[in-house]
């Protein structure tokens, strides 16, 4: 026990000394991403800021989520767009996610992405504020970087950089990464595939990979264009991608299919599950009133908070042939409909609910925080995805058996009914969530510590250029050895050819020889 | 702060449960693989017999340093060869290798291997202790799996398996892992190259890659047969080795070279780097009589201790020519021009003494253990590789600019003396090993109790599968997708040979119309 006492205190002092050489302030900038993308970012910002580093976050003068803090230095930039026109934008996307007309829905994510973009170029055009972040010599900068503000701001700054993400489009994440993604078991972005493929599903995987640098190419061609005209060079996305120190991913291999990755990838899911907290006193009586059956928490993620009626009055319908009590997070106007067993909320303490042990079911839309949540507290859940990754989160917790999958579009309030009394009543659903719960929580430190530590890490030694891979060094014909293999296969064809040669020679020789000692012996024999 | 409290308490709390679990007692086997490797494994299991776990180790009735324990069982097997057979095998190591006749050298690998190989055939037959094996429901089985007796058994047993390595011949351990290792910036063992090739060195690393599979095939020979007689069914290495649950590899990336790895890999380099123990009277007076100039390290390992005597008076003058003490643990005769400077020993506390303050420099063979003791303690290395992958390890120092390498066959006293005056008095080597010391010591858990953590959970929850990867699941073709791209370039031809058919069909319907329409023209024109 002395030598395990020992190796502790040894333990301790070297990371004593490791924080110590940061403890008189490091200095974080922070490029975050609006929406519920920032709910968790937030957490780990806060828990720097708790250890002492300074941190200063840029954003929109117009955003959803992104407002002043306590805890850190908020620089904000202006946007030429108005809080109002944000406000209405998030609050339409549940409404015409769940349209049918694709030309409203498209025009909708081009409006928000056009948004995003102006609001970039915005940042990176304000003279004073760039100023003020060169001069301000930042240790590393953290950025969630979905779309790609943050990696131009880091490159014109020469700073080395955090992220904190879920994913990239078009598997961009990995391949700026340089790790492999074998497209027969990857599944790729949108292909609402699992791991184990048929054949056919094979096929779909291959072509949207086969389609993905071209969908890369216009999904950040605004942003390329931007890179290439601040930074005053040309930039390829993935060439911006590939200066990531540390990619701080938001989920694990409990929840995500196994696959190759780099030693720079830290896997931080269930970050954004925290501690059970007790219930509100009104909660605490709603959720004991519940009785034997217990409750069921619905809701369609923090950016979501209001669909078409008509949908509305298919879903209220479904609850209402359930026993349970069913909290929905829901903002718009009360379904006529509405069965006693629903309580409409305009917010809820999500995880607190989920936690509570006469929870038996989740209905969500598959966001990968609300997934996680589900996942800490081992609920089962029903997933009726909107848009973006849920897709795919849906899929991968349908092929645990640890919920069910339903098209919002298409979905009737028989469907709803069947599903949820599935998940709630068939016991391999429950199983199969404490299952995956019990892996996923059984670590050897909290994601939020690890990603507190790698950000520290970052800073403390300016980057971590010892995990990048040689493979960014070399062009495509030398990575895939093309060059080794013409010049062996040149090597070959020359070996061949003067092997043949020589024979043809020796052979010749041989034969003249023969034909010259022939001919005399046929003449001596006349 | 409340919020941080709560959210360790927590943390501790899912940590205690999932502990708990076990804490009537979990149950290991544990299959050794004699020689250095079991020094830091040996670490591993004595700190889980602390946490209360029951271990259970089986090892051969005559072995170099597989030996009684207080903290496990042993179970012993008998071998056909005597205790004195083994101790005089390693004894010759040493001095066979620094033989330049290759035949020896030969003759010597071939006796260990045959050992080992056919200590495992006697292991497996022993049926007794195959019987009690079978009986204590072991909850799985932890090993070094270098030589594949351990594979062989988890899967006899069908025991969830940990493997504690670091490595495996002709990248067997990646291979069995479906870990893609581009052979453009992946080094292959023995290739002696850095991750930053040049044309001629990515040639020869092909060639290694493209040999591997035979060499393979040659190594693991023996204990194929001896896996598919004892099974009872036709097995490859391959498929042995992608069973193991978790890989708990002896390195990290501060040494080994970035490249592509899996979610069940994880990287404890540095494990067996303890804490810095008080130096016994004896050796810190020995220490401090040095002054100013301070001492050198030298010792080629724990299984080395004898060199030739022309080796040795070579290497003797070598040390005489710079002002440091050096400690050399050497067992052998003394050699006659020994210099005042150097003391030879029998023993050394090497991490203590690499981490006194006075030591400048370390000359080792390149074994992981001594390269990371180095590396821990931030002392420049002077690298004399013998074999296996010293030569390997070497290369990854001195590409860092950490330490130079030299052949121990070839050397000079000269070389010997340049080198470590290099890498004493030039400051860029003690700059980079004290760099490359800070990268590798910052990091969120210590080694040993990420190890520990590892085994724990494969015990929990009777091994990893959540981490098992989709592609043990396919065939080569379908990992490499050749049958979608087949079958896409079928359909592609297709669609072009009917292509080509309808316009043809149209060219000559149009044409024949023409013609028709032609020649009534014509012959009314006529």
């Amino acid at each position: 026990m002395t030598v395990m006492w020992r190796h502790q205190v040894h333990a301790g002092l070297v990371l004593f000394f490791a924080f110590w050489s940061l403890a008189d302030g490091g200095k974080l900038l922070v490029v975050p991403q609006d929406g519920s993308h920032w709910l968790s970012m937030r957490m780990v910002l806060e828990k720097l800021w708790e250890k002492g580093h300074e941190i200063v976050a840029v954003v929109p003068d117009a955003a959803l989520f992104l407002k002043s803090s306590q805890s850190f230095t908020i620089k904000t930039y202006s946007v030429p767009y108005t809080q109002e026109f944000v406000d209405r934008s998030y609050q339409e996307m549940g409404e015409k996610t769940m349209e049918l007309t694709l030309s409203v829905l498209l025009r909708n994510i081009s409006e928000m992405t056009s948004m995003f973009s102006s609001a970039c170029r915005h940042l990176l055009s304000d003279k004073e504020l760039m100023k003020y972040l060169q001069d301000s010599k930042f240790d590393a900068i953290m950025m969630d970087p979905v779309l790609p503000c943050g990696p131009i701001l880091a490159e014109y700054l020469s700073l080395p950089s955090v992220y904190f993400m879920r994913g990239l489009p078009c598997t961009l994440d990995y391949k700026a990464t340089q790790s492999p993604s074998p497209v027969s078991y990857v599944p790729r972005t949108f292909s609402s595939a699992s791991d184990h493929m048929t054949f056919p599903e094979r096929v779909k995987n291959f072509l949207i990979g086969l389609s993905e640098p071209l969908l890369c190419h216009l999904f950040y061609l605004n942003y390329r264009n931007l890179a290439s005209e601040f930074l005053q060079r040309d930039v390829t996305m993935q060439e911006l991608f590939s200066q990531a120190s540390v990619l701080l991913m938001r989920y694990d291999f409990v929840f995500e299919y196994p696959r190759p990755i780099m030693p720079n990838m830290v896997y931080i899911g269930g970050i954004n599950c925290q501690q059970k907290k007790p219930l509100s006193e009104e909660f605490e009586a709603m959720v004991n009133a519940s009785g034997e059956h217990g409750i069921v928490v619905f809701s369609l993620g923090s950016m979501v908070s209001e669909i078409p009626m008509k949908k509305a009055m298919e879903i209220a319908e479904g609850l209402g042939t359930i026993p349970q009590t069913v909290f929905w997070r829901y903002t718009g106007k009360a379904p006529p409909n509405l069965p006693k067993n629903v309580k409409l909320v305009k917010w809820l303490p999500q995880n607190d609910l989920l936690a509570h042990p006469k929870t038996r079911a989740f209905i969500t839309h598959g966001g990968s925080h609300g997934v996680y949540e589900g996942i800490c507290n081992a609920v089962p859940m029903v997933l009726m995805p909107l848009f973006g990754d849920q897709m795919d989160n849906a899929k991968r917790v349908e092929s645990r058996g640890a919920g069910l999958t339903l098209n919002i579009l298409e979905m009737t309030s028989n469907d709803i009914s069947t599903a949820l009394k599935a998940v709630i009543n068939d016991k391999k659903y429950k199983e199969n969530i404490q299952r995956l719960s019990d892996l996923h929580l059984d670590r050897p430190i909290h994601p939020l510590d690890l990603a507190v530590h790698w950000v520290e890490f970052v800073m403390r030694h300016k980057g971590a250029p010892h995990l990048r891979p040689a493979a960014h060094d070399l062009n495509w014909v030398q990575y895939h050895s093309l060059d080794v293999i013409a010049f062996l296969a040149a090597v070959a064809l020359l070996t061949l050819f003067i092997s043949f040669k020589c024979c043809l020679y020796c052979c010749r020789r041989c034969f003249c020889k023969k034909g010259r000692m022939g001919k005399p012996t046929k003449a001596k024999s006349h």
